[in-house]
């Protein structure tokens, strides 16, 4: 299948590398003509262009660019493309771009590939990045269903779960597992540097070990993800930041008052319903 | 020197095992029996007892027994002890153990090795479990300093960098590394339980990965710890929660209000602080 790819970083090129050994054809754009060569010398592309216009040929196209740019390619990519093309995007909120791509292009599939790491740029693309990870399509009422069938049978011959929800249900689960630990984790470094005392500050920073380095650790990351998330799924993490917020009280209330057999309960539950989360 | 340890689990345990390397001799109080025989086939002490009698001849007693047993241990020990033996505890809360204990025994230090792991009793008792960890000494007014300086040349000898403070400084000082991070951490758990929309939450339970893995670790943990902490360090916990939930409302604000230049000088500057705990 010819399947074009625009931005062409960490998640692009490492689509690219493995939808190539799986017998496709690769179409890359980039913005950057040195990235285009980059991609041809790595064998991530087979034809590199900083034209969108080399997509024309393309039976799937997948935009792996930045959310806030994903709607104007898009619409800029429209011209070129045949009827039939499916378009999709690997952004890690939907519903914005769901409802900014589909009026756009009818045979738009919103997508998220969990996959990735900290590091970026086509230097950063590497193969099997993907392999056993989860790839949600978020597809609508007008979505035709063959585009979520080919786009599933793509993502499964990466090695990849797929799942297929709303892309309300999207943002709000990842809101729960992904966006809210960012917030709760950033606020637990941004409390400790208001200790005024600065010899308990010096000490908790010289006694700080793996819990906090745990804990603080999705938080201290790069801050351009967190403004990313809260800016495009804002809704959903606000919900989130209020349950969060009501339960704080609630625990705070009980080790106020000293409600020890309450607390224990807290602790038990959560201790046995976090492997849930880690399947 | 006779070193006596009350207590052979995990730390009491290790601690037996490096101290009998470094050429001090050992003498172990254990309630179980079974648990004498364990420690002197192991090579961990050189004699053992369940009774604290065993305990006359030591220089340096080190109790290494949950921290609710601390003081009515310190309390049984000191018809037995010469006056110039040094008693001092392992627990991870210090002002509570050094105001129980402090008027048993003037020649008592509090002490805090940041060592260990979720293993528990003697059979998980290791060499080297403390080289590299810290040691925290918490004297009072009237403490001796000879005995902090006999117990830092210890800790060092067992590769530990030493600290030396009050109960209260340390109590705080751990309030933000090690019992908040608990704290915010089960509360994550317990605020994506509310989560209403079955379709929602079980699709945050497949899609969750590292981020929520790391952030949720320590509060998904032992409950056995969490009360611990809670108990013993309630109002150093419950001064940082206070200020954590202040910290909290100032982003959930700057949210509701998108106030994006506020939230990314936020997450630039935790970005920053964070190596600064990570030493």
């Amino acid at each position: 299948m010819k399947i074009g790819i625009v931005g062409l970083g960490l998640i692009g090129g490492s689509l690219g590398l493995d939808l190539k050994t799986r017998g496709h054809e690769i179409l890359g754009v980039s913005r950057q003509e040195t990235t285009c060569q980059i991609a041809l010398e790595k064998n991530i592309v087979d034809y590199a262009s900083t034209d969108l216009s080399l997509l024309a040929a393309a039976e799937i196209v997948i935009v792996c660019t930045p959310i806030g740019s994903i709607a104007s390619i898009v619409a800029r990519l429209v011209p070129y493309l045949s009827p039939d093309t499916i378009v999709t995007d690997v952004g890690s909120v939907k519903e914005p771009i769901v409802e900014a791509c589909t009026p756009l292009w009818s045979n738009f599939l919103g997508g998220h590939p969990m996959a990735g790491n900290t590091d970026r740029g086509i230097h950063a693309a590497q193969t099997d990045l993907f392999t056993g990870a989860a790839y949600v399509f978020t597809p609508t009422a007008t979505t035709p269903p063959v585009a979520v069938e080919k786009l599933e049978a793509i993502a499964r011959a990466l090695g990849m779960m797929t799942y297929v929800c709303s892309p309300e249900v999207h943002d709000r689960a990842v809101a729960w597992i992904s966006h809210l630990p960012v917030i709760i984790s950033t606020n637990l470094i941004t409390s400790c540097l208001q200790e005024r005392d600065s010899q308990v500050l010096e000490l908790a920073q010289k006694l700080a070990s793996s819990g906090f380095r745990d804990t603080s650790r999705v938080g201290g990351g790069n801050p351009e993800l967190g403004m990313m998330m809260a800016k495009y799924n804002r809704q959903a993490l606000l919900r989130s930041l209020a349950q969060y917020r009501h339960s704080l009280d609630e625990i705070i209330t009980q080790i106020e008052r000293e409600n020890w057999d309450n607390l224990e309960r807290v602790l038990e539950t959560n201790q046995q319903a976090r492997p849930k989360f880690l399947n």
